[in-house]
C-alpha cells in the first residue's frame, strides 16, 4: 500500500465514515454548513432581508459554494469507485448544491436557477446515517414497500374519484361558482378529499354543497384506507422484527416467532427447537 | 369449431386476456388511449384551450370516439354471452364513454352531457387486470365490505352528530354570520367535523366559536374510529391470508406469503418457487 | 292473563320488538316518517322554501306531531315499568319530537325552540336494533369505553396545547392579526391543531407563521395518538371476538383463544382442554 | 421525631400526596382554584368584559396569586429535598404560576409579561395524579418514546418534503400570488402538507394547482405514516402489559388487565380483586 493510498483511505474514513470520532465530528461540522447554507438561502430570498443584508448572505454563499465544491472534489478523489459517486443519488445531489452557483455567475439569466440550491437540504438525510437510524428509516421503507401495491390501487381510486367528483361539480357549479373549467374542478376536488380545504373555490348552490358534502364524508373512509394498510404493515413487520432471527444458511431475517424452518431455504433455524 | 369461432375465441383472448403478448399490448394500448382521451377533455374544458385548440380537439375527440365504438362492438361481438357483457358494470361504462358525443351530434342541446365523457376514467379500472393487482383490490374490498357494518354505524353517528351541530350553530349563529338555513348549517358542520374547514362559513359569536371548537375536538376521536376499524380489518384480512397456506407434508397452516419453504417441517410449500 | 293484558302485550311486541313481522314493518314505517319529519324541517328553515310552501309544511308538521304523540302515548300505555320508559334516553327523545309544537301554541315567543325538534334524528338510533347492528354498535361502545382513560389523557394534553400554543400566537400577533384576546387566539389554536383550518384568523407576521408552523407540525403526531389507541383497542376486541367463547359459570364472553379457565370467575371453560 | 417535623410529614401527605381524604380534597380544590384563575386570565383579555369587570377580575387575580404564593412557600417548606421541587418541572410551573403578576406589580412596562400566567394551566396535569391515570399517561409516553427514532426519521422527510414544495411554488407562483419569499412558501407548504389549509395563501397559477394537487395526495400517505408507527407501538406494548402479568400457581405469563384467575390453571392471580 503506498503512501498515497493511505491517504485515500484516511479521507475516505473520514468523509465517507462515521466509526471514527474524526468522521463523526466530520459529518456533525458538514450537516451545521449544510442547515446554515439553506437558511442563508431562505432570508436571502426575503426582500427586506435581502436588501439590507444581500452583500453578506452573497458572501456566505460564495464561501458555502467553495466548501461543498472542495468536500465535492474530495469525495470524488476518494471514492474507490467514483464513477459509482458521481451518478449515486448523494453524488448528484452533492452537484447540484454547488453547480446552480456558478451557472449563475457565468450564464446571463441563470438567476432563477438559484432556487434549486434549495435541493442541498436533501444532503441533511446523511443525518441519519450519522445517529445510527438507517435500520429504522429502512424498517420504514420496507413497510411502504411492502405495501406499495395496496397504495397503488388506493391512489387509482382516489384519481378517478376525485375525477369523478370534479365532474360533477363542473357540471353542477359552473363557471360563476369559480368551477371554471375540468382541471380546476378536479383541483378543487382534490383539496376537499384531501381534507386541506382552502376555500379559494367553494361550492355555492345547494346541489353543490350537497355533492361537497358527500365527497368530504367518502373522503372519510378514504383517509382510513392508506392508515390502515400501513398500521397493519407496520405491526406485522414489527412482529417479525421481535424475533430479530437470522437464518445461518441463506443468511435472511424476519421469522416468526414460531419457526422451526426458515421459510426462504428450507434450512433449520438456529435456536429453534421443534415444537414438543 | 367453425372457422369463425376460432377467430371469435382469439379475439377474446386479446380484447378480454392478458395471458398473451398480444392480449397485454391491447390493453396497454387501450390505457394509453383512454388516458389521452381523458386529457382532451380536461383541456378542452379550459376556455383559452378550446378558443385556440379547439377544433383540433374536437378532432382528437371524433378519432377517440369511433376508436371505443369500434373495441364496444368488438367487445360485444366476441363475448361468449353477450347480453352478460352489456349490463356488465365496465359493459356499461365502455357504452357511456361513447354515447353522449353521439347524442351531442343528433340531438339538439345535448351539449351539456358531453361532461359525462369524463366516465371513462373508470376504464382504467382494467389496469388491475393488467398488473395483477386484482388480488390486492379484492384484498382492500373484502376488508371494506367486512367492516360495512361497522362503518354503517359510525356514518349514522356522523350523520347525527351534524345535524345535531349544524341546528345548534343555526340557533346561535343566526343568518347575519352566514347559517341562514339549517341545511347550511348542516354543511357548515359537515365542512368542519371532516376537518376541511373552507372558511366560506365561520362561526362569529364567542359562543358559536365555542360549540365549533367542540365540535371539532369531536371529529378527533371520531376520525379514529373508521380508521382503527380498518386497521383491525386489515390485520384480521391478513392473518387469515396467513393462515390460509398449508404445508402439503406436515399439513400445517400459517405461512406468510413469501415464504417457500415450511418452516414448522421445512419441506417445500405448494404454489410457491424459488425467488430466482 | 285478562284481555287487555294480551292487548297490552301485543302492543309491547310491534312497538317495542323486532322479531315479528309487524314489529319490524312497525319499525321501519316509522324510520321513514322520522326521516319525513326532519326532512320538513330542513326544507322549512330555508328562506325561500318556507316563502312557497311554508303552509305545506306547517300542516305536514301537525300531522307528525300528531302521529309522534299518539305513539309516544302508545309507548307509555304499554310499558311494562312506564317510569322506565319515559325517564330512558328514548323516552326523553321521544317527549322532545313532540314538546316545542305543542309549546309554539300555547306560549308565545317560543317559536325559537322549534329547532330542538330536530333532535328527532337521535331517534333513527332505532334503526340499529332494526338490522341488528346493536352488537356492531356495542363493539365500538366497548372499546371506546375501553380506551376512555386513556382518549381523556390525550384530551387533557391536547387542551393544554391549545392554550399555550394559542397564548403564544396572542403575544406575539396580537390584536391587529385578528388574535384579538386569548379566548380568541385559543379557538384559532384549536382550528389549527385539528387541522380544520377556516382561515378566518390566520398569522400574519413571520415570527406567527413560524410558531403557526410549529403548531401544525406537532398536531400531526396528535392525530396519530387518538387513532393509535383505537386501533390498538379494535384490535385487540377482534382478536377477542374471534374465540366467542363463554363461560358456563359466570357467562361472560371475551376469552382469548388459548384460555383454559375462565379469567373472571376461574371456572373450566367449555371446549377447552389443557394443553399437553 | 420533633413535633415540627410531623407537621411537615403531615403537610407533605396533604399537599403532595392522593392516599388521605385531606390530600384528594386539597388537589380538588386545587384543580378548581387553577382552573378559575385560567378563566380569569382568558375573560380579562376580551376588550369588552375587561371594560366592565376589570377591577373585579384584578382583584380575584390578586387573590390567586396570594393563594398560589401561599402554596408555593407551603410546598417548599414541606418537602423532603427543597431544590429538587425547586428545579423540578412542577417547581418551575408553580413559580411561573406567580411569578408575572410580582413582576408587573415592581418592574414597570412588564406588563407584557402577564399573558405568561397562562402557564398556570400546566398544573393541571396534576390532575392525572388524582385520577390514577398516571400509568395510562405512561404508557402514552413509553409509546412515544419508544417509537421516537421512526418519528424523527419521518420529520426530517416532511421538513424535506416541504422544502421542496415550497422552494417548487415559490419558482413557479412567484410573488405575485403571495409566493413572496422562500420562507412564506414553506410555510404555505406546511399549511397544505398537515392539511390545515387556510386559504390566506393559495396557488393561483395552473401548474401552481397541479404541483399543490402533488403535494396534497403525497401528504395523504404521509399522514398515514406516524398514525401507523403508534398504532403498531401501542400494539405491542399493550402485549407487553399483557405478557408481564404472571401466575403465581403455574408461573405462566400472559394475563390480559382485567383478569382474575388464570385462564391456564384457574389459580387467583395476585393483586387481582373479584369485581365486586
Amino acid at each position: 500500500m503506498t503512501e498515497q493510498e493511505t491517504v485515500k483511505a484516511r479521507m475516505h474514513r473520514v468523509i465517507f465514515g462515521t466509526e471514527t470520532g474524526a468522521g463523526r465530528n466530520f459529518d456533525v461540522v458538514l450537516i451545521i454548513v449544510i442547515l446554515a447554507s439553506v437558511l442563508a438561502l431562505l432570508l436571502d430570498s426575503v426582500a427586506s432581508i435581502n436588501d439590507q443584508y444581500g452583500h453578506w448572505l452573497f458572501a456566505a454563499e460564495v464561501a458555502f459554494t467553495v466548501l461543498f465544491t472542495a468536500e465535492y472534489v474530495a469525495r470524488i478523489y476518494c471514492s474507490p469507485n467514483r464513477r459509482a459517486y458521481i451518478f449515486s443519488f448523494y453524488g448528484i445531489v452533492d452537484l447540484i448544491a454547488v453547480l446552480p452557483t456558478y451557472l449563475a455567475f457565468f450564464v446571463p439569466g441563470a438567476q432563477h436557477l438559484l432556487v434549486i440550491r434549495i435541493f442541498r437540504v436533501l444532503r441533511i438525510f446523511r443525518i441519519f446515517k450519522l445517529f445510527h437510524y438507517m435500520s429504522e428509516a429502512q424498517v420504514l421503507l420496507r413497510s411502504l414497500e411492502a405495501s406499495r401495491h395496496k397504495i397503488s390501487v388506493f391512489l387509482v381510486a382516489v384519481v378517478t374519484l376525485v375525477v369523478v367528483f370534479g365532474s360533477l361539480m363542473y357540471l353542477i357549479e359552473g363557471p360563476q361558482n369559480g368551477f371554471s373549467s375540468l382541471p380546476r374542478s378536479i383541483y378543487w376536488a382534490i383539496v376537499t378529499v384531501t381534507t386541506v380545504g382552502y376555500g379559494d373555490i367553494a361550492p355555492g348552490t345547494p346541489l353543490g354543497q350537497a355533492v361537497a358534502a358527500l365527497a368530504m364524508v367518502t373522503s372519510y373512509a378514504i383517509i382510513a384506507i392508506p392508515t390502515g394498510i400501513l398500521s397493519a404493515e407496520f405491526i406485522r413487520e414489527s412482529q417479525r422484527q421481535i424475533s430479530r432471527r437470522q437464518c445461518q444458511s441463506c443468511n435472511k431475517y424476519g421469522h416468526e416467532k414460531d419457526a422451526v424452518y426458515c421459510k426462504h431455504c428450507g434450512a433449520k433455524l438456529p435456536g429453534s427447537h421443534p415444537p414438543y
